[in-house]
């Protein structure tokens, strides 16, 4: 039997940032991670394989190497059973560990529903962060001409948009009646939508698909109002669900929604265990309640926290919740959101002012590569907190995010917001006087002091 | 006689934004602004007139067009004196100006030292914010072949990477050891040396120039160490001193760097006036020191600040001292600091910890336009607290900087921010694994927590 201090199971971003900041935290402590596959997929750089990247040879993250460089061990083999009062896992090649502490970081698997008839047949595909499938759907996908991506999440998104660039005809089928709807109000996502349509996608929405029709092999989808789709390949981008079979079998709790329980610490119901990452529970940093936002930035914050307070609660920094923050970018133009849309205000009750403001990412705008910048913030009336912010912009769209990210984090006002300094330079930012975070602020500012909607 | 109800003396960024803001927050008061010249510049844009924009009409403010839509009157004119007391301005062109409430935004003018022997021959230029002085300098310019730019601050460095770019042999001279001083510590400021001489500026540290020597028309500078290096222009970028002399006639309280006092809402010692921007007293937000930090993303924070608290203190939100946030590019290379340096700190006798680390701006960095992006972080040891941070990247370093300012403005610890959640994408920013911000705050955690330097 071997053994180890702290086990980590699973090696994609929540697992590797976990086992190095805990190494770097106690370094005195062996560390073992347990991963699937020898190659991790970058999960955010999958959709890139499939046209700019061109290959999953170069969306490897090198978790090998760092968990070589931080003395750390790393085993290619999967976790079948866990015993928590003896604290020992048995892997599927034969070998057990018995561990002082254990992180279950198995992340999440793409949701293919039951309801959906015909979902089995060739050519239908999910987005599992799994290369061996990627490169055989990769090979498939070469053939088809005509594909169907259901569901335009960012991931959904991202996809038809690199299918496109890669030569397919491509259908993005969406059942809300905008793309994005849960990242973005309408407004920007109208916006968006037009843009990923210039670029070739045809969008349906208000449509969710109702069957998937064909021989073995799909040949079409039926919507839900009735017309078919004609299509050689149909790839589902209809959420993930937490990996947490494993855990559940082996007595970890779970809650209803499938997610392992954990506290501000990242410590599951069970002693010594701790799960970070998707496959971990999650609470809105605003409406405290559970959400399934999935994000490698948040999971890793969670990675963080765990891997700090392994053996004593040393950093007395909890994680305070999931504060969505997303980017992404359809060519030049770089879009993102942080904290809750105006609409998932709406739908908890919270009265909200937002501004939005529309400028230029350089200044003046004459300089090459000036480009749009959009920005809409949204802000507790009674309280004047920012809870939430959407960017349309440049390629400084997803840094711009962070910066709104940030004054969620710190729970600022407006006001705080609005005498805080920005640096600004012509190549880089929006110029000082309409930098639009700020005038958005100062939009918001104008309507709390007048008590206008 | 005019009468008004606020008048703002000054039409750059500081005056502009006093103005809106202010307007926004009283709709029913009066507002005028004069200002000298019709065409104000873009201050940050200056340097860009003489390579990337070639035409100082690419770099106007469009002051007067957000005038009109804040329905604030905009006036060309002069004003020569204050009487503070009575509540008037005597503007050149003859007319009386009553008001109620004053703001000062005089801004700035450029040093020309003089101990500096030679400074007024024909083709030593400064850079005044002034476009019938920079259309003149220019045309002047287009027969110079070789320039000599005097102090390597961000100015001094912006104009030479544009002069080079248009053609010209350049050759930038600083009596510091190192370009951009106070801005970077050495191991980043060196970098930013190599990447300027690898794109042709010729840079001379650690000797500054002693005299200008020429007939009538300058023909080369004798630096400190005895050479002389021969020219046909010279452009002095030594600095910037506020512009305060009508404030100080007018019994306007200016303190003994010539800066007009405030306090933390931006009044001046004299009841009903305010000063805003470069002419305006600057407190560090660290060191609490008097700092003559002047950037317009400052000064228009100040100015909102003026702005809401005319007539009533209803914002209690002053403001909080300055954090000097830089930004540039050189190509595709952009560049930041927030804060303080590690060299000013220990100046100041402030015991800190700093990280630094050096990662990729996508990922995977496969990703076409992926670039090196390395951060270092300063951290006050005993309190955690973040102090100051320097980047080197592309183009979104500006907006990471941004993030670094808003850490700093908020008081984050080191342990806060490990713990924040950063948005992450492959096409925009690093990857959350290896996101160099968090990096750098993880080696300073660990520092800390060892005890180590």
């Amino acid at each position: 039997m071997k053994t180890t201090d702290v086990l980590v199971i699973g090696g994609s971003a929540a697992g590797m940032v976990a086992a190095i900041t805990g190494k770097s935290s106690y370094p005195d402590k062996k560390f073992t991670l347990v991963k699937k596959q020898k190659d991790v997929m970058v999960p955010c750089g999958i959709p890139y394989i499939f046209g700019t990247l061109g290959d999953s040879a170069k969306n490897i993250m090198p978790v090998d190497a760092l968990m070589a460089k931080n003395e750390i061990e790393s085993i290619v083999d999967e976790v079948t059973a866990i015993d928590a009062k003896a604290k020992t896992a048995h892997l599927a090649g034969g070998d057990t560990i018995q561990f002082g502490k254990l992180i279950v970081a198995t992340g999440s698997v793409p949701v293919k529903p039951k309801w959906l008839t015909g979902a089995e047949k060739e050519n239908v595909f999910v987005i599992p962060k799994d290369k061996i499938y990627l490169d055989e759907m990769k090979q498939k996908l070469a053939s088809c001409k005509r594909v169907a991506v259901i569901g335009a999440g960012f991931i959904g998104v991202e996809f038809s948009d690199e299918l496109v660039r890669d030569g397919k005809e491509v259908i993005l089928v969406e059942k809300e009646p905008s793309i994005l709807s849960l990242a973005f109000d309408v407004e920007l996502s109208d916006r968006i939508q037009t843009m990923l349509q210039d670029r070739g996608v045809n969008i349906i929405t208000g449509n969710g698909v109702k069957e998937i029709v064909g021989g073995d092999t799909v040949t079409g989808v039926r919507l839900e109002n009735g017309l078919t789709e004609e299509v050689d390949a149909v790839i589902l981008s209809m959420g993930y669900q937490p990996n947490t079979a494993l855990a559940s079998k082996s007595g970890i709790n779970v809650d209803e929604s499938g997610f392992i329980a954990v506290d501000e610490y990242m410590r599951t119901h069970t002693p010594d265990v701790f799960a970070v990452g998707d496959c971990a529970q999650k609470r809105d940093f605003v409406t405290r309640r559970r959400v399934f936002t999935m994000l490698a930035s948040t999971a890793c914050a969670e990675a963080r926290i765990a891997g700090m307070n392994l053996f004593n609660l040393h950093v007395i920094k909890t994680f305070s919740g999931t504060i969505a923050i997303y980017s992404t970018a359809i060519g030049d133009t770089g879009y993102g959101t942080a904290g809750i849309t105006e609409a998932r205000a709406l739908e908890e009750g919270i009265e909200v002012v937002t501004g939005f403001f529309e400028g230029v990412d350089r200044h003046p705008g004459n300089l090459p590569d000036a480009h749009k910048q959009l920005v809409k913030l949204v802000v507790a009336r009674r309280s004047g907190i920012i809870i939430g912010g959407e960017v349309i912009g440049g390629l400084s769209a997803g840094e711009l995010t962070n910066v709104i990210g940030l004054a969620i984090e710190n729970r600022m006002s407006v006001n705080a917001l609005l005498s805080s300094q920005i640096g600004t330079h012509p190549c880089l930012t929006a110029s000082p006087a309409g930098y639009p975070l700020i005038k958005a602020a100062e939009i918001v500012a104008g309507k709390i002091a007048s008590g206008k909607p």
